[in-house]
């Protein structure tokens, strides 16, 4: 049956890297019922990997596959999900490490997925959103891209000016002001703006997820924050600053507070967001707090872009132990931004 | 009744900073019959803060107030709390804030608690174990004191020639390689010799506390443990080495370990220890899994000193409302460790 009148989200679902879990998680968050009700999918990945991943892991699902080159159009069915299959072959045979081909086959599915997802919303090929498997970075360093990951790439392909890293789990909501770069060279990146963007994006990200007055805290990037200056200069003339900028187009910033103590205030209730300063400051705590839960989103470009909060995991892959909930968690986050954009398109609108 | 025979540990507590929550801390904790039972305490403080904490917490506790300069032997009484009063004048009409005259204090009580520690198992005036209630680094740098904190004073009158931070929490324990300097420092500081001290003390401290066979995680510095060299090259240059080196001396050391995935493992049980690169890095996931009760351990000098995990709070200070529960547990472990020392020492001498 032709669903023509299917107002539900397009999203668009990226098989990562072949030699990961991804191909498994896509398989296995793609038998579920309920989750496949809540929207059409499109999954951008390779035949053969995802029906092996469906036996590794026992998850049937309803599948039509389509020619990626050749399918101008959707052949929309009820509850089944399409697969825009591009030919590569022997994927299967793939050690699980980071590999070049891999990395080309991986990033082809990010693009095409971007491609579509930059079409206008009236398009056939359009979708509402994208979600991310894993990829390797080093898989994408290896087949030569420049992209440290996805962040970058769909900055890019939306000419985002600004792009953010936000993670989103049940009890912590996490924003980053650098993410994929030696903890060394922050010396030389981490600037006022670049502290301010996260807090301004990380704004507009929770007000987007419903919150009407968001209350942020940053992190300092010394330990105690500096103490007023007795363990590093950063957190004075850097920080303070980005927060007073923000403050004064009225986001309620608070900061820069001790990262060791300002996750539980957060947990407890007290912030809405956490600004933190690098990769790991911010994602010890979301890992510790949400250990399956945790969704990555790309804040700052147009499109909707989501994903889990690990990665590949060569080690397990193949097995069938990769865990869904993360991937499953990013695909709701995905549908919920969809239709809040939607809500407030409407809105804007009337 | 004097209590001769009493085979009890003797525990010094030093008052912290006399504006900020140190008093309260000491006044509640000495208040509790169950801890008092537990060993003999002598307080190293100052009579009339004492007083005005217990009547701010109502929290009465029977105190024996003795003069530090002229009390050349310690009248024990049973259930009795010894208060080693120094005249400092004034104290109560400190402000809530980092001050001189409250660094010096604060240095003396910690000085006179440890020469009392160094002193022959038998003298009078012997103290087992100190547990010290938070100073203000900021007090103690205003006073002009080099020390940036206990940790490095208590290694310096010890004559350590190596020390290290653990910390002890129920679900965690975390060995720090560097602490209170500015985190961009960490390129001049971190070497393999810094990095293997915390394994191979944190190892010693583990067996301390009666684990056979400790299984020790070690972070990675850069995002991913620099995600074989794209990210920073300390991981393998400078981390990977220092486990080779613990390993190669019997140590079961792993890593270099994602920061932001291993401490799920660890409170897992999959870990003994985990050894953090930096202050954030180990103090995020031990303030986020125990908020109230971890506990800061100097391991290496010979003497045992613990405290509680977090601050002065001159922010709450002075309204009764600082949480003993970190301090209660630092006397707790110190009670222990004193035991455990004990029981070591006569099946090693018998």
């Amino acid at each position: 049956m032709v669903s023509s009148g299917d107002r539900r989200p397009t999203i668009a679902l990226t098989m990562g890297d072949p030699a990961g879990i991804g191909p498994e998680l896509v398989a296995r968050c793609m038998a579920d019922e309920a989750l496949r009700a809540a929207a059409r999918f499109v999954v951008y990945g390779n035949a053969a990997c995802l029906s092996l991943a469906q036996r590794t892991c026992g998850a049937e699902g309803p599948w039509v596959r389509v020619d990626a080159q050749h399918a101008p159009t959707r052949p929309w069915l009820d509850d089944l999900v399409l697969l825009d299959d591009t030919r590569w072959d022997d994927l299967l045979s793939l050690p699980a490490a980071p590999g070049k081909k891999g990395g080309a086959a991986s990033k082809q599915w990010v693009e095409d997925a971007l491609a579509d997802a930059l079409l206008p919303t009236d398009a056939p090929r359009h979708v509402d959103a994208i979600v991310t498997a894993p990829i390797s970075k080093q898989a994408w360093h290896m087949a030569g891209f420049k992209w440290p990951g996805h962040t970058e790439l769909v900055a890019a392909r939306a000419k985002a000016k600004r792009s953010c890293m936000v993670f989103v789990g049940p009890q912590l909501r996490v924003a980053l002001a650098t993410v994929h770069i030696p903890l060394m060279t922050l010396r030389d990146v981490l600037t006022i703006g670049c502290v301010f963007e996260p807090i301004d994006l990380g704004w507009q990200a929770c007000r987007e997820l419903g919150i009407a007055r968001p209350r942020i805290a940053v992190c300092g990037l010394n330990p105690h924050a500096g103490e007023d200056g007795l363990l590093g200069d950063e957190d004075e003339r850097i920080i303070a600053p980005a927060i007073a900028m923000a403050r004064e187009q009225g986001i309620d910033a608070h900061g820069p507070f001790p990262a060791d103590t300002i996750f539980s205030q957060a947990v407890a209730g007290r912030w809405d967001l956490v600004v933190a300063m690098y990769h790991d400051q911010g994602l010890i705590p979301v890992k510790l707090t949400s250990p399956r839960s945790a969704v990555n989103w790309t804040v700052g470009p147009s499109i909707i872009r989501t994903s889990p909060d690990h990665g590949t995991a060569f080690d397990i892959a193949g097995t069938g132990k990769g865990d869904p909930a993360s991937m499953r968690c990013a695909i709701e986050l995905a549908v919920d931004l969809v239709r809040q954009r939607r809500l407030a398109g409407s809105s804007t609108s009337a």
